[in-house]
């Protein structure tokens, strides 16, 4: 897809629960992994969106927050997928870290440099992928 | 205004829609485009948000994904913008877009540099700029 | 903690306002200020948040913006924490703006560089951060 989200992920719609404005939308991607959505009720509507749908998760790398491991903290973020980091790109104020997925996958984040090092991030070292469920952008094929 | 938001646009509302926590906004704009926001119902009331009332859209460069023609996807966030590419700005990490709309306004955003890359973006091509509706602030003169 | 979040404060949740799908959530900051989050519903139950409950108040650099004194304008957003800048990281396409707020705590923001010149922002001059409510992350102790 033409589009700049780093991050797009194939799967299929788990559950849909509608509430007054925005609704939740669970996604069971190709790899195995469950990623929770919050959409419009409207997106609900005019997607289609029902259990079994095809659809592409996108998100924004720089919506993505990187955890190491034994945080010791429960988050109210929804959506957490575990990996190793596979490279690092390091700029001025931003790094971009990418993180391989036990599925194959590959999710990519841009933190802070500050941030970046201040967790000692490094090739190698296990990482988990922290996104919020507004975050996500669900697609379906036209 | 006196805020970092890169995207500010000038409109009036046109519907609000209450619901439990959150709220719709749909707002259009002076270029005669529609945004939506999802703000929180305290907000609506704080801001006193009612149809025709004058309002700001503020959107941050970086809540901005960008597309390019013919995705054959359709998305749950629920603004696009469509333009052309008018200046292209290439950092290590990130990129920022500017997309001249049909009103004459601009639009910025900033991506990663690799999808940037990716998409092949360039002065003059045709680009979509998509936003989710909790992305967008609203603001009210004081 | 360690994730990458460049903001996090520790509070006491105030008040918790469960909608449809998404509920809202006091938090107030060992400095004395307030934060309002929006998180699942789901989330406010696995994380068992209610009213006294010790949190920690994360926020990613991007979803931060800056703004400068005297705007004449109100906001959706419905975190404002004001103070003084004090330091000033440039790059290509962001800076990264550090603000000093009364209680001692400092608060990271990454803005694009063109809003940064837009705003003289400087070292020394007063400035507000203004945060979306669902940019707001509770984490709880494990």
């Amino acid at each position: 897809m033409k589009i700049s989200a780093r991050n797009q992920f194939h799967g299929k719609v788990a559950q849909v629960t509608m509430g007054a404005v925005n609704a939740q939308v669970l996604v069971t991607l190709a790899g195995g992994e469950q990623i929770v959505a919050i959409v419009t009720n409207e997106s609900v509507k005019s997607l289609d969106l029902r259990a079994s749908a095809d659809v592409i998760a996108l998100v924004k790398a720089s919506s993505v927050l990187v955890m190491t491991d034994d945080t010791g903290i429960r988050l109210s973020a929804r959506n957490s997928l575990s990996g190793k980091v596979t490279a690092l790109e390091k700029g001025p104020i931003h790094a971009e870290v990418s993180i391989g997925l036990a599925s194959g996958d590959s999710l990519h984040a841009t933190i802070t440099q500050a941030a970046c090092d201040a967790l000692g991030l490094a090739e190698g070292i296990d990482a988990t992928a922290v996104i919020k469920a507004p975050s996500v952008i669900l697609g379906v094929p036209d």
